[in-house]
């Protein structure tokens, strides 16, 4: 243990990364390993909120959507979302949630799949296209990208739109068996349950190849994973602010489309901030050219205001830089719980290497509601995850080895006494 | 003049809102004509954005999804809302924006209209239903009204789906002419432009008698006009939350659904926020039972959270002292202007008698824009509206009818001076 607890302390010296820590506003004692669900506030943040609400609205009012730039939010903070995702500018904007942008972007790729057949069948020499209608997905999806492709297909009829789920190993096989069917293939980067990852270049050129349009959400990766979708070709994708881009609870999503589609693109939800001119009030939609075109309604201002101040800690972030820390992290943590925590029904329920996981770990128990609880008592804040799983998120940006190592040696206590037994960790609540 | 300014003076010795004036946190100095638009900071909100902020994300982290209840925040406020608009309890929720909501209600109406049309048509005994796609609208309805129903018919396809939209005069005889091809009626209570009050229990019950279902924008009338929408019988609302409700620039909307659509109730922005058991993670959708059903994605809860506290100005308001105030700040304003500024090409453009207004006033001149920054340039904060409009709006909760008569006087200088006419003025920006 104490070799442990030394180990923890060098590579806690070798951390180019650990004056970030510093940027960061958390409750003194708190071990944080659930910046994968919420990611904590930063000063930044903080400071922001004051200034957004009490000076920009308080002060200024109305005259803010210029002299604060308020309008241009969505914009700004999507140019510097795209950095980390291997986004050119201009190509991602900041609106609504995941859940409404997956629904914009499912309808477009619907709606170019559709009119690419009508050109062909109206077309005396183009090769004849094949009608697709399916949008194919995994089963372990997270869930709302499920739902949201199910509430398209019962607004549009399972003639239009049908969701295609399969596991994991039969996504490659479906695409290859049932690739002309196929309109859009989903899927999400990082599994929040296990953290697994899919390969996004390999899969996004096989549904190329047969035709298939290809939507990433990157939900449990943008932040925390380097990723490339210009690299990777990838058409669209969507993700969240408020995990490891630490944007506040519920903050504003974002969503990218490839510069190919974006003069294109074609989406439902023509909401007037997505108009060419929302100010001239016109009676017909007349769609931006930008991808400013994915915007509907009034943004929430406070909320993205302070997510703009958040992003601020990523200005000078190499994302490599960034992984290796959040993969060795990752790994000793699973080294300390392997050689502490030595209860049977205590499984790993995700790949044992670090280097295929998201910045994540899960492990498996019959009681894992209630170890997460006896954790949060005692300060170490993990998540739990239906049915059975504790998940602990590593956030590389404030997390040092010496929390991790504790944090494993708090999950020993509990577990060698059985804390989790107590009537009081066992009553569920409705969020966790 | 100074007979104008005595009779202010004396109105607010009756005002028994003027105590209202207290809870917001207004610049010194400024006639804020503009709530209308964004209404103001208050206290409350401010206070409630520090501990938000700091306390529940910055201290309590994950946590407060339950501690400080923000999972049920959609539901706290829209039963704050309720009382506000003749809705009973448990049928508002707080979500997204009005454009978004606007796409929900819409879908939901057109297939249940839909879902009618096919039983009609399976039944031997029952009468053959028509077969509904027209969204019946008025073209000047707020745009992204227009816009969302454009979208949605652009998904659909015509045959499904199909925006027609009238004047305001042609709406009832279209009803009565066309009411067996149109799903629903899509209607704003109070006019943007020029504060035109439909009258909604007429209209509800004459598209009712046509087997149309009736969704009413109350953007710019929550919070200000007495609304029954239980007694109008109204299907379906969506509403503001940033103008008179003072939630904040962008604040989430809401949304209304009779009692007796909820249980039936189907939208496709099903996101897992909406579902029965979100935290089941379950593979299918099933919706909540309840108006939760038009929850999608994870909520902006800093912003939600805000709005919760501002909302808080209404719990002892009567709308009808509050209505009456409106109209009597509406009406002096008027009057102070018909007796001070007499500039021939100063007209004003909307219905004289304050009665027949939503809580502003609107005036054309061909240097509208002009006239108001140089209004907001002597603390007079207004508004313009594309082509030519200058529109005032009154906020009885902090307005006072000195500060009418001073805007009036202020108006009053820039007209006779030509203020407007200096160059600043002239030069456009992206909102005004």
């Amino acid at each position: 243990m104490n070799e442990l607890r030394a180990q923890a302390q060098q590579l806690d010296k070798q951390d180019t990364l650990s004056h970030k820590k510093e940027a960061f506003d958390l409750p003194k004692g708190l071990i944080y390993l659930d910046g994968n669900s919420l990611g904590p506030l930063t000063h930044a943040a903080k400071k922001r909120a004051v200034d957004v609400v009490n000076e920009q609205w308080g002060n200024s009012l109305i005259a803010s959507w210029n002299s604060h730039k308020w309008i241009e939010l969505p914009m700004i903070i999507g140019n510097k979302i795209a950095p980390l995702i291997g986004a050119t500018a201009n190509t991602v904007v900041c609106c609504d949630s995941i859940s409404v942008n997956l629904f914009k972007l499912l309808s477009a790729a619907l709606m170019a799949q559709k009119s690419a057949y009508s050109d062909s069948q109206k077309s005396a020499t183009a090769k004849s296209l094949p009608k697709r209608a399916v949008i194919l997905s995994q089963n372990d999806n997270f869930p709302t990208d499920l739902y949201m492709a199910q509430g398209l297909s019962m607004l549009l009829g399972e003639q239009e739109c049908n969701l295609l789920s399969v596991d994991s190993d039969a996504i490659e096989s479906t695409l290859l068996e049932r690739g002309q069917e196929i309109a859009v293939l989903m899927l999400t980067h990082v599994n929040f349950r296990n953290g697994d990852i899919h390969d996004m270049q390999r899969l996004t050129k096989l549904a190329h190849a047969q035709g298939v349009l290809v939507l990433w959400d990157l939900a449990h990766s943008a932040g925390v994973l380097p990723i490339d979708l210009q690299a990777c070709d990838v058409d669209y994708a969507v993700g969240c602010t408020y995990k490891y881009l630490n944007g506040g609870p519920g903050a504003p999503a974002f969503a990218y489309v490839a510069p190919k589609h974006i003069t294109t693109l074609q989406q439902p939800l023509s909401g007037w901030m997505g108009h060419k001119q929302p100010f001239a009030f016109a009676h017909d939609y007349e769609s931006s050219e930008t991808v400013e075109r994915l915007l509907a309604g009034t943004p929430s201002i406070i909320s993205m205001s302070i997510l703009d101040a958040a992003l601020d800690v990523f200005e000078d972030i190499n994302m490599t830089e960034l992984r290796d820390k959040s993969i060795a992290l990752n790994a000793y943590f699973g080294e300390c719980v392997a050689a502490l925590v030595t209860e049977e029904d205590f499984v790993l329920a995700c790949k044992p290497n670090a280097q295929h996981r998201g910045s994540q770990i899960s492990y498996q128990h019959p009681h894992a509601y209630a170890i997460c609880q006896a954790l949060i008592d005692r300060q170490v804040v993990a998540d739990f995850r239906a049915p059975n799983i504790l998940r602990l998120g590593f956030s590389p940006l404030f997390l040092s080895f010496e929390n991790v190592f504790e944090a494993a040696s708090i999950l020993q206590q509990v577990m060698q006494e059985r804390s989790y037994m107590q009537a009081k960790y066992s009553v569920k609540q409705a969020v966790t």
